[in-house]
């Protein structure tokens, strides 16, 4: 990976630590959940997430309102209305929030209303967009592309880094296998070398990489056992309900309950996870 | 492939040709070859390539102008200057060129200047610009991505046709596989599968599925020879100083041995590869 | 490939003619088609393919009476019930057949019956049966790997020639990948490799690549036009009735209908598909 | 999954525990950890080998005397000699040996000698292996296949299984993809799914996943973490002079730190990793 240059572990000695609020920042000891449903459906929806995540040890909220769809006749989300949805709740329940940009266009309203701006998986390779990034001042998700190879997915992070921000998040979230008995297969292999060959955080999706809800708690809790600096997992109040999705998406209670099982796992790799009042005290620190 | 309305044979009874130019249109009877550098590195270049295959049944050119590049410190494309080099060439040697376009933002100038507009693999979906190109009155050329499925690919097509431009042509290019022996897997049942579910043209591009050139003429032929509309192969005056893909380009003497060998193939499967001219002659008929 | 010293061009200045009975070789100008249906089972259906079939340009039959399935309880082939019948329609019809052999100790009576053994895709690397198939006296069909490497198809028959078989035809079947719409995918890049690495013939099998009957046709034609040294092909008196694979057997009618159309394609490279009686003399010549 | 009958949950109410000697078991609370080098070497290799591993929380000890390899110019093994080392070193050191069988004739051999019988990936589908497997007295590690679904690997069990031998250990060992910067990639959701669809152990084998030693460690952890039963790593004396797959053999320190860092890790998910000793009363009790 020769041309790794700005986000290889040569260039930077220190581990970089992406803050996305006063109150959390992902790369540092403690580990961040963030959580959320695919997409923002309604504020009472976001409301109703946002008040029972937020009395556990979830950090951020997540929310797709730009919503790439394999289909135009799908639900393509809220858009600008969504946003003020976002912001509303983040307002509310002093939850930094992370949702999608599909194009250059959508970069300014978002980077209005959210606090970290995330590429998906079908743009990561999107080398306009990753330019347009790298000249905004939020901290940027980078989630991996369907089948992108570990090197094509630091030099993507590159790509931002070089145009100005240094503020990347790098996101494992499944690769395309010949099993569809699993949506994707989660690779921890890669979130492992990534952490090795780079000095930017990396977290790890369990939702899009599993595509069923069973499956996600022990995924969860590996990702954590395996280093990963942050979990971003779907949840929804009725997950059926989940106008995309739906199979892949937690309970809040499910959602609470296996956040609380991360702690011993965080704590037997040498990491913490705790709720965000606490976390801002040691992150100070 | 439910959601696969206007792009299913369902849909229309009759194959759509996609027209580039008066001469050459693609999607009937005749076999059309479209050739040329994979990027555009200057006036002289692209004059040579096109005095050369203009002599042959090649019928298109391409030549990349914004490139899609793995590192950011690779050399992105000539841009503007690019796209005047290209609309130089084909007026005077009367061969419709096709260039890629990788924003909404250069829609408008390669609009300006080239017959038909290229979504890369990385791009296929990359949804707003797939939504931006339905509302262009030029014919796009859409890549399947490095790693999507049939129906995916189907459905990025549905996107452009769903915003207006029912000018759609598929290019198979090579998917994602375990060996590394070639740089990707030519699917040619994808092909024929294509051309039984859509009424698409949809052509094949040997070149990035091979990256190795001595495997280039052989996967020609057989893509010819399954029902593929066309071909769009790379090709340089001089490979080995290619500044992108030189390990897959052509020399001009090879490529144009290649168009001959094409011509029985063609025959065999009730098709015809023909020179421009007689093409123009039938086409019309 | 360091270690392909016996398989590769270098090693043996001239391609390798494989012969499966005095009239039937594999490897020379002559394009081999091979025919029938997944599985023997009863002496009436495999006269009625050998009927049907040796009034065309088929040259073999296959059929299984050791069958790998996915599943203990489906069924398991006829055994050496099923090699009588074989050898009972071959003497009948003068076509030499050929059948899979999935362990060492069915080599001893599948050579006893057989003109030609098969290893299947699931013992591609059964490096034991690979070895003691170097012993024997007859020739061996090799098929790739489900996802095997090109180095890794190669390695497999050198086991086999190391052993003391120079007898290797190699067979493309196609190889897994993500996408489940066709069954397998089809990847003539590895024939046009696999036909400049090595001097040993190399055959397609459409069938298990498509999994559809409907995309064979054209999938054998491009194999053709690619430098196949020939094909093999399921096919069925009654295809519904099948006992496994039914989805992707021809009726013996399209199956003599496909293997007409391959004619005019073999010529188009220089290759001939003919009946075998002309095919004694010219191989003779 | 219609057809997994044995193997499945619905079949057995209780979780199996698959027993290798009197003091170790597999499928219980217990962790279970396997060590030992790829292939036997020597007799003062395996005796260094399992004098480091004995005194930590190593349950097993693993080796290969019959070698799968893709060259057959490589090692293959020293067979019988290695067969007596393994013994040898097992009544020593009281560590269960594991070795793995690539024929039928192998299997008499191994089983006179090994504590369990290892089926190899590439033979995970050799049917007439796995019937034979079942009816042998000793318990079967059933590796997954390079690219096997979910739904084959169960099958290939439950063939062992309908054979008469139901005590089978499932192992996870990394499938391919298209990405080599690992050597394939590790399927944790398989593991997750596997426990969830049998009531046979599963353990993991993060080396041939990996294929690198710097990242074994974090994913065995992961392992452990997501539920798994037990682990399968390489390790050497000297790592850099195996005879074969060097670059993922741990050293025996870095072994048995391994080791070590698992306890907490299993704690945290409600499992316990132990010495033998300790595991013997416990497993009895």
């Amino acid at each position: 990976m020769l041309d790794a240059k700005l986000v290889s572990k040569s260039h930077s000695a220190h581990q970089t630590v992406v803050r996305l609020s006063e109150q959390v920042a992902i790369g540092g000891q403690d580990v961040v959940v963030i959580g959320g449903p695919c997409a923002v459906e309604s504020l009472a929806q976001m409301e109703q997430v946002a008040a029972t995540l937020s009395t556990s040890s979830v950090h951020a909220l997540r929310g797709g309102v730009y919503k790439p769809r394999t289909s135009p006749y799908s639900f393509q989300g809220l858009g600008v209305e969504g946003l003020k949805v976002l912001a509303e709740v983040r307002d509310r329940y002093h939850l930094p929030v992370i949702t999608e940009v599909m194009s250059i266009a959508q970069i300014e309203p978002v980077a209005a209303y959210a606090d970290m701006l995330q590429i998906g998986s079908r743009n990561m390779q999107n080398f306009e967009l990753l330019k347009a990034l790298g000249t905004v001042h939020k901290p940027i998700l980078l989630k991996r592309g369907l089948s992108a190879t570990i090197e094509e997915f630091v030099m993507a992070a590159e790509y931002v880094m070089a145009h100005g921000n240094p503020n990347v998040v790098l996101c494992e979230r499944g690769i395309r296998s010949f099993d569809n008995y699993t949506r994707n297969v989660l690779d921890l292999g890669a979130v492992v070398a990534l952490r090795q060959i780079t000095h930017l955080p990396v977290i790890v999706d369990p939702s899009h990489a599993a595509g069923k809800r069973e499956l996600i708690p022990d995924l969860a809790r590996a990702a954590i056992a395996c280093g990963a600096d942050g979990l971003i997992i779907e949840c929804h109040p009725v997950p059926d309900q989940s106008v995309s999705d739906a199979r892949q998406a937690l309970s809040l209670e499910d959602m609470v309950d296996l956040v609380s099982s991360l702690q011993p796992v965080a704590a037997a790799v040498g990491r913490r996870l705790v709720k965000q009042e606490v976390g801002e005290a040691l992150i100070a620190a």
